[in-house]
């Protein structure tokens, strides 16, 4: 029996070259090429006629004895009865698989900026040079040497308790919240608290609002989660839903950006948030409050958070140390009403099974020692000189007759444009030139129009703005 | 106007003393105690009557007028106009909050064992004490101190790349797979992995079956995607789903843990392997295979794992590093079939916005300077004393008439018990002796019947195991 052709090319990718015959040999057996009850020749035989060491043969034929494809007994060694797979392996990339959900596929967003983290304009990217390595990988290497083998396990339900506790004095300081440690649950960042809201708060089917424009990636969580997704307007005060919002689309979540809405960067009114606990708790809806980037407010002091209004009220508030510290961390918090608190973290510890206890230790240390608040001073300085000398340059630059908004908080500004000028179009023009920005009305849906560009300001140096701006110039002329 | 209830008790918990009157104030307004348009007493006024110092009046004044909840003008201080909220929030504790969603309430599983990791017989818990703590932390070290300005951002799509890489030499070497670094997802653990996989190859209201007895978690994350849960019995060869299991409950998903059935150890043999390729092929369902603690075998080389059998057959592989490393890493990844590979990464990507690309680079130069295969060889000779010895253990002491199964991979033992004792009794008694022990019985679901007791030996001395088996056989006896 001829078996040369097991060795043939195409050779597989990966596969290292003394487990070759092995593969091939099974791949043969397991979808019927060698028939059930075959002898295979001696191991010296086919090894000659395959030109390979014997140990080789040897190897494959042990391996799959063992794995039961081959039967070896005193006459030589055989092909084991198996049930066949259909087809011959070496064809079977063009048979179809059943593919992804069809949520899936509903939230896959546009593939542009993919890529864009690095470049200068990203919307979202803190100063990662200015991050403070030597005093984080302090703190990491003081709960490295301090780690207990408990914190090798999984974290308690809802986190590390010196980490809770940290983040429950730090936000009675910066945001006035009156929050039990016991009330906040720590997350893999804001896209993984959000969709443990859509999860744990809300059911397959269910309505969710999200403001238009509005985040993208709350969105594909909802969508993911199997919830309905309503996009309600937002005017001057924040998102403005009207009476037909309410009747034809009851939401059970409503996502909101208070401090400072993404992306327009308008800050909701007091009297809206009011309003809005109110409606909510009537229509039995739970607000998702998305304080991102309120750590990076200019100015007077901040609105109070929608969580901070009313105890009790049915408002979760999601924070996130990704713009604070660095994105690639992954850990942020949720901060519940008292009542739901203890069944939430449960749901949300099985949920989850979260762990980096280690790094939750190096962080609670960080935030203890004064570093956390230190580093934040030094950013809002830095930012808010960025955003000056951006708006500076923008309005320097000739054609400036564009309107620019938003940065009362955050890191990142609006510029919009005349209809004229389609924001993809611009924004397509931009990222060839290497800036990276993002257009307006991606995280916009009908019937809301939004024209304009989200220039992220946090992660680039003041020096090179202008000339920066000059290629922005460049890219909005026709 | 008398306004020295203001700072009556009960105290609010974790206010600053200073912020007290501010926040009282805050809440008197906002719920419409004090009406819009009062005039407040002028701060001197209000601090004697307070008996406080001016400074505290003055600060809570300034504070809300810049939140709009006060109107400072040239007559002094008088309350905003604003949505009164509905109560005194002194008395909001009793109002209800829309609640959890129904697919929380139903994947909540039983507070038994919240606390258990720690304990002995812990299943699931490696040998903490055992890890390598010294190479890992100079793995670490060396990621930290060439870490780039991108890896403190999100990864890229599926992964930090140096990862990748290591994970496919690994996978290739250990389990003979043939794959790409392309076709791998670093996900947060196992089930990260689950959920990624039931929510972006599933959607809400599909059915995806799981072992009957099987892994709770694995329903958990199904529940919380909205899938439907159909429990399938297992046999002496694994999952063995009936015609009227195909017939009346059509798969979108298949959760299987064919190298060591969890929980009862049982190894799904070849044949059955095969059988359910063919049939989920023909169907249009994926196949989840969780290879949990298949890097703990112990005897011959293991069976493929179904995921190698054939190239893209519709199978996504789950592996992890919580076992073999720690819990707490929380790094674990997919590998899937090289035609849906791109899609699924990318959605994966959308889905979780990945990060910690240190500790990702971390692991991989773990990895590449043979420290985890040297780990891994150091574990499973001590995981074969350990459980060689707690099976001399059981069978020594008397009342051995017991049954013990499974053991061929893994860290754990399952301890089948007579009828007349039933488990959950049994695990009671044991975990008030601080056992740790798990019944059996809450893995399985009618009609399929198990009673016995899970019995973790990863994170247990050999020292202890008499003593520990004598306090178990105490629990075992009425």
């Amino acid at each position: 029996m001829a078996l040369d052709w097991l060795l043939a090319a195409p050779l597989p990718p990966a596969v290292p070259r003394q487990r070759l015959l092995y593969q091939r040999l099974r791949d043969a057996i397991l979808c019927g090429r060698i028939a059930a009850g075959t002898r295979l020749p001696a191991s010296r035989r086919l090894a000659a006629e395959l030109g390979i060491a014997r140990n080789s043969v040897m190897f494959a034929y042990e391996q799959l004895v063992a794995e039961a494809c081959l039967v070896a007994d005193r006459h030589g060694t055989r092909v084991a009865a198996l049930p066949a797979l259909a087809a011959d392996s070496g064809r079977t990339h063009d048979r179809t698989l059943p593919g992804l959900s069809q949520r899936a596929a509903a939230a896959m967003q546009p593939e542009v900026g993919r890529d864009a983290e690095t470049l200068p304009f990203a919307p979202g990217v803190p100063d990662l040079a200015g991050f403070p390595f030597r005093s984080w990988r302090a703190s990491l290497d003081r709960a490295w040497r301090e780690a207990s083998t408990r914190q090798l396990g999984h974290t308690p339900y809802g986190g590390e308790p010196a980490l809770r506790a940290a983040l429950a004095g730090q936000l009675s300081t910066v945001r006035g919240f009156a929050v039990k440690p016991e009330q906040i649950v720590i997350t893999g960042g804001t896209q993984s608290g959000l969709d443990l809201c859509a999860r744990l708060l809300a059911d397959s089917g269910d309505t969710a609002w999200v403001e238009n424009p509005g985040y993208l990636a709350a969105r594909a969580a909802l969508n993911l989660a199997g919830l309905k997704v309503h996009a309600v307007a937002v005017d001057g005060e924040g998102l403005a839903p009207g009476e037909g919002d309410w009747q034809a689309h009851p939401p059970r979540l409503i996502m909101v950006t208070p401090s400072h809405q993404y992306p327009t960067g308008q800050v909701m009114s007091l009297a809206r948030r009011l309003t809005l606990i109110e409606r909510a708790r009537a229509e039995g809806a739970w607000i998702i409050e998305d304080d991102y980037d309120s750590e990076f407010r200019r100015g007077g002091p901040a609105l109070p958070a929608i969580y901070g209004v009313q105890h009790d009220a049915p408002v979760v508030y999601a924070g996130t140390f990704s713009k604070t510290l660095y994105p690639g961390l992954r850990i942020g918090y949720l901060v519940l009403p008292s009542a739901v608190a203890d069944d939430f973290v449960r749901a949300a510890g099985q949920a989850t099974r979260p762990g980096q206890g280690i790094e939750q230790a190096a962080l609670a240390d960080f935030i203890r020692r004064g570093h956390y608040t230190t580093h934040l001073r030094r950013m809002r300085k830095r930012y808010a000189l960025r955003q000056r000398a951006l708006r500076a340059a923008l309005a320097a630059h000739p054609g400036a007759e564009v309107r620019v908004s938003g940065g009362e908080a955050g890191l990142h500004l609006v510029l919009w444009l005349p209809q004229e000028r389609a924001d993809v179009e611009v924004e397509a023009r931009a990222n060839r030139l290497g800036l990276g920005v993002r257009a307006l009305s991606r995280y916009a849906q009908a019937p809301v129009r939004c024209n304009g560009l989200v220039l992220g300001y946090g992660n680039i140096d003041e020096a090179q703005i202008d000339g920066l701006v000059r290629r922005l110039r460049q890219a909005m002329a026709v």
